[in-house]
C-alpha cells in the first residue's frame, strides 16, 4: 500500500461526502456542513489554505544540516514530529456512513502511535460518542488527548472526569463548537465561556488543559489569565463561522504576544511537511491536522494513519534540510520569505 | 420543506432566467439586463460580493454572550432582524415569466410578515405595477414601504399619495433608476435631481423619506442636507451603472461621516447571517437583501420567503454568539479583522 | 437586425480567428498572431482590460444633468463620440478569410460616418492594402485618417502623400509596428525612429500628424519636442511586445505631464460606453477601438458597425448622466472611485 | 518542421509525463516528481512563472534601434544570446521512458552548439547517465559545462576531473538537490555544504565553478566568501522545496548586493526572449532554461533544440528594439515598468 492507493481507497469509502481533491482546500466542499466542507460560502476553509500559501520559505543551502531531528517534548509526551491528530468525531454524519466512529478512531489513535505521534479524540451531540473513543483510548498504553465540547460546566467536568479515568494525559475544549451546526441539529446546549469558567474547568484537573478556538490575541490574553496550559489558535476547520480569517493570518500576533507564557498550538489547512514548518516559523510550538487523517484512515485503516504521519515525517525532515534547521527549535521566522 | 427544497424549485420556476447558482455572485448572469444580472460586464454586481467578502471577522468565543438580541426598531416598527426586502419589480420583464407580479409581492410581503420583518416594494415604467404592489400590501395590517422611481417631481408626489392611501409605513425613491435600461425600453422619462427637488419630495410627505442609490460621500452629504430621513448605498444591485465599487467598499466612509444623523441602509450582495453583521459592522443600521427573496418566492411562495428569513435569523444569531454581541447595537468595527 | 444578432453572425463569419467571446478579454486567443490575439502570452492585450477595469466610477444620482452632450470637436471635425475606430488592415491574415480588405474597410468607413464618428485606416506589408483603404476613404466625402507603418522616411512620406490625395483630415505612423510579427513575415523594413526622423515626417504635410504606439512619459516627451500634433496612448493591442502595462496604467502619468500641450487619445480594451468615460477621465482626449469594428462589421456590414456605435453612444450618455457629467469636459479624475 | 509541429511530436513523445500546456507554467502537472512538475502543490514551479509574469516592460520606440547584438561573451565562450540549456537528466524516469538519456543528451547539445549557445548536462543517481553526458559532449568540439549533484567531497572532485577530461569548460554544483526526492529513492547521500566544503570543490579545479540553487543574499554572500565563479538563482524549477519564492522575486536584491563581483546567472519559468530580456535587466548575466529544452528536443530532436533557440533569438531581438536596447548590456532596471 502507497499513500496514492490510500487516497483511492479513501474517495470510494467516504461515499461523495470528501472528494478526496488532488489540493484539499474546500472548494469542492464548500456549505457541507454536515460534511466535511466549511460552513456557509467556505471561506474560512479556504482562507486557512490561502492564508498558509501566501508565507513563501527562505531556502537554504550553504549550512552544515545533514540529519535535522523532528522530535519534541509535550504535555510529557515525546512525539517523533510536532502533529497531533485533531479531534474529529461524528463519523457516521459528516463521513458518508461507511465506518463506525469506533472503526475510524482505533484507526486513527493506532495508527499514530505507531508512528509516533498522539491523537485528539472528540466529543459530539451523541455522548456514547465520547464514551467510545475513550475505550479506545485505554486500549493503547500510549494513550492521547480529550477534546471536549463547550456544554454547561457540570457537563464538561463530567467528561474531564471520564477521560481521566480513560488514561488521557490532557484535557481540553473546543470553545469554538459554540456555534456548531451539527450540535444544534441535535438540540444540546453549548455556548462561549467567561473567563472565570474557563478557570474553573483548568481548575477542576490536574491534567494539562487545552483551550481551542483562539482567532485573537484578546482571547488569547484572557485564556492566558483564565490559567490555561495551551491554546489551539483554530476556526475548527471553517467549520463555525463563516468569513474568519485564516489561522495563519493571526497566530504571528497571537504568538508574539504570548511565546513562551502557554503552549501555542495551531491547525487550518495544515496539509504537508512544509505546512508544519511554516506554523512552527510563525510561532506554533505544535500543529493539530484533522481532514487528512480522515482521509488517511478510511482510505487505508491504521496503515493508511501511520503511512501519512511518516510521509510527513519525511517531508518535514526535507524541507528542514533545505532551510537550513537542524531542530524544531531551530524553526523561526528566519525561514519565511 | 427546506431550503434546499426551495432552490430546486426556484431553479425551475425561474426559466433559466436565474440560474440559482451554489453562490449566488453575479458571474453566470454577467449583463442580464432585462433578467437577473449586472449591467455590461456585470462587475458592479461583482464587486458587490467582492467588497463583502474582502472583510473578514474576529471570532470571540471567551464572552458571556448566549441568546443575542437580533430585533432592532426603525421606522417606528420593531423587526426580528435589521432587513428589508428590497424593491424588486418587473416580474415578467426579468423573472422568467412564470408568475405574475401579483403573486410574486404577495409571497414576499406576506412571508416577510410571518417571520418578522417588513418588505419594500418597487415601481415600474408599468404603471399598474405600483398600484399592485400597493394594494398588495393594504391587505395586510403590517404593511411596508414603497421605492418609487425618480419620475418628474408631480408624478412621484402623486404616487407617494398613493403609497401613503395604502398605509405604507415608510416611502422614498430609488434615484439611481435613473440609469436604468428596463426604464428607458418604455420611453419613461427619469432622471437625477438636485437637492432642492429631492428637498420637495421630502417636504410632501410625513412619512419618513429614504433615497436610495448613494455611493459616495459628497452625495450622502447632499441627501442629508436636502432632508431625507435615511439613505440606502447602494449601486442597484449592479443594474445602473457597470463599473461602480462595491457597496461594503463605500459604506465606511459615509458612516464614518453621517452616522447617527440619518438612518443608513445598504444593500448589495448581501445573502447570509454573517453578511448582515459585516454591513452592520461596517455602520449600517438595517440591510436590503434584493436577489435572495426571488430565489425564495419563486422557489417556495410566501412559506421560501418566511423560510429564508428565519434561516437568515439563526445564521445572524449564531455570528453574534461567536463575535462577541450581545445585540445589534454591540455589532461595530471590532467584529471586523 | 440588434447587436447579438451581430455577434452572431460575426462568430460564423470570422471562421475561428476570432471566437467573439462574451467578454473580449484576450485569453481564449492569447498568441494568436496572426489572428486576432496577443503576441505571445496574450498578456499585453489581457493587461489592457485588467488595467481599465481595476477603475472604478464615483456614481453621482443627486445632480441636475439631463441630457449630456457627447459631443467633441477634434482636427477640425465635429464627432458624435469622442471614439475613432483604429486602424485595423490585413484582413485576409488575420480575419478568418471569408472577406476581402475592401469589404470590411468599407463598412468601417460607412457605418462610422453613419453614426457621427470618423475611422483611421491603416497599412500593412502588402502595399495594395492601404492604396484599398485609401480609395474607400476617397469616395465618401466625410472620409477619415491614414495611419501609416513605420516604414524608412522616403516611404513614409510618399504614402502621408497618397492619404492627402484621397483627402484624409490627418495623418500618423503606427511606430510601435516596428514590432510587429506579421511584417517581418513578408521581410518588410520597419524600425523604431529617433524624434528627428519623427519631426522630417510632421514637417512633410500640412495634416495634423498623429504618432500611435506610446506607452511611457519618456516617448510622449519626445514625441511632443518632435512637433507631432496627437499620440496614441498604444500598446498596438498586444500585437508588438507581450508583457507591457496595460494602457490605462500609463495613460494617468503620460496626461499629467502634457495635456493640454498635444492631443493625447490612447486605446486598449475599450469595449463601452464606461470604457470611454474612464479613458478620457484618466486623461485621453478621445479613444481608439479596434477588435470591437472588426466583431461589428463582419457580423452587420455597414449596419453592424454603425448599430456598435450608436450602442456606445447611448451607453456613454447613460454613464454620464449617473456621474454627473453634462459635457465631454466634465469628465475629470472625480469620476474615478 | 516549424515550431508547432515540435510542440506537437513532444506532446506524443513525452507520453503525458509532460502535457506540453500552451502555457507551461507549472498546473497540469502539480506534484510530479518523478516526472515534470513542482514538488507537492507546484507552487514554488509555478511561482516562478507568477513572479516573472508581476513585471512589465516600458516600451521604447522612439529611439535609434534597429539591429540590436544579441551576444555576449561568458566563462570565455561567445554565444549568440545569453542562455544556456539547463542541466536536466534523467530522461528514463521523469519523461515517459520513450527516448534515452543519450539520445536526449545529443539532441540537446547538438541543437545548442548548431544555433550558437551552450548546454549544460547534469548528474543523477545513476552514475552512468553522467558518463553518457560527458561522452556526448566530448564527441562535440565546442563542448560545455557538468553541473553535479551534492554528493560528498571526494565524489564530487571525482566527477570534476571526469568532466574536466571531457573537456568541459567549467563546472559547477546543484547544491539544492539536497532535497530532491529521485535522488533520495535510490538511496544516494546527498546534503547541504559548507561554506568550507565549497571552497574546497573550487579549489580542486582550475575551471570556472558554479553554484546552482541560491535562493537568498545571506546564501549568495556565502558563496562569493566561499570563492565560485557564478551562482545560479534558482529553485531547481520548484522540484526541491515546495513554497518557494520565485527566482524572479530574489534575484533583483541578490543582484544589487553582488553585482559585478561573481557572474550572476538565473533560471525559473523563462519560456521566451521577452522573459531572458527582463531576467537580465532584474540583474542576471544570462540564464538558464530548462523545461523548454526537454519540449523542443522530444518533439523536434537537434533540429527542434536550435529551432527553439533560433526562436528565443528572433523574440529577444524583437524585444530589445521595442525597449531600446542595443546590446545586452543596455538591459537594465529601465526597461522594467
Amino acid at each position: 500500500m502507497n499513500y496514492n492507493d490510500v487516497l483511492k481507497s479513501a474517495r470510494e469509502n467516504l461515499n461523495g461526502s470528501c472528494r478526496v481533491c488532488p489540493v484539499c482546500d474546500g472548494k469542492a466542499c464548500r456549505g457541507e456542513v454536515p460534511g466535511m466542507g466549511g460552513k456557509g460560502t467556505g471561506s474560512s476553509f479556504m482562507e486557512n489554505i490561502t492564508a498558509l500559501a501566501s508565507y513563501k520559505l527562505n531556502m537554504k543551502v550553504i549550512s552544515d544540516v545533514k540529519e535535522p531531528d523532528t522530535r519534541i517534548t509535550m504535555f510529557g509526551k515525546e512525539m517523533d514530529i510536532p502533529v497531533f491528530a485533531a479531534p474529529v468525531s461524528g463519523t457516521t454524519l459528516n463521513m458518508g456512513g461507511k465506518f463506525t466512529e469506533q472503526e475510524y478512531i482505533s484507526w486513527v489513535i493506532n495508527g499514530c502511535h505507531k508512528a509516533g505521534i498522539y491523537p485528539m479524540v472528540g466529543d459530539t451531540a451523541i455522548d456514547s460518542f465520547l464514551i467510545t473513543n475513550l475505550e479506545e483510548l485505554k486500549k493503547s498504553s500510549k494513550n492521547g488527548i480529550a477534546i471536549i465540547k463547550p456544554w454547561d460546566n457540570l457537563n464538561v467536568i463530567e467528561k474531564i472526569k471520564l477521560s481521566e479515568k480513560a488514561g488521557a494525559f490532557a484535557v481540553g475544549m473546543d470553545i469554538d463548537a459554540a456555534g456548531l451546526i451539527t450540535l444544534s441539529l441535535h438540540g444540546k446546549g453549548v455556548s462561549p465561556k467567561t473567563a472565570e469558567q474557563i478557570s474553573e474547568l483548568k481548575k477542576s484537573t490536574k491534567l494539562p488543559f487545552i483551550l481551542k478556538g483562539i482567532m485573537t490575541v484578546e482571547d488569547a490574553v484572557l485564556a492566558c489569565q483564565a490559567g490555561v496550559d495551551a491554546i489551539v489558535v483554530s476556526n475548527h476547520g471553517g467549520r463555525v463561522l463563516d468569513e474568519t480569517p485564516g489561522t495563519a493570518d493571526v497566530l504571528p500576533e497571537i504568538a508574539e504576544k504570548l511565546k513562551g507564557k502557554l503552549t501555542i498550538l495551531a491547525d487550518g489547512g495544515v496539509r504537508s511537511g512544509v505546512d508544519i514548518l511554516k506554523m512552527i516559523a510563525l510561532g506554533a510550538d505544535a500543529v493539530l491536522i484533522g481532514r487528512p487523517f480522515v482521509t488517511a484512515s478510511f482510505g487505508g485503516g491504521e496503515e493508511g494513519v501511520s503511512l501519512y504521519v511518516n510521509k510527513l515525517k519525511a517531508d518535514l525532515k526535507s524541507a528542514m534540510v533545505l532551510t537550513g534547521c537542524k531542530c524544531i527549535n531551530d524553526i523561526d521566522e528566519k525561514v519565511i520569505y
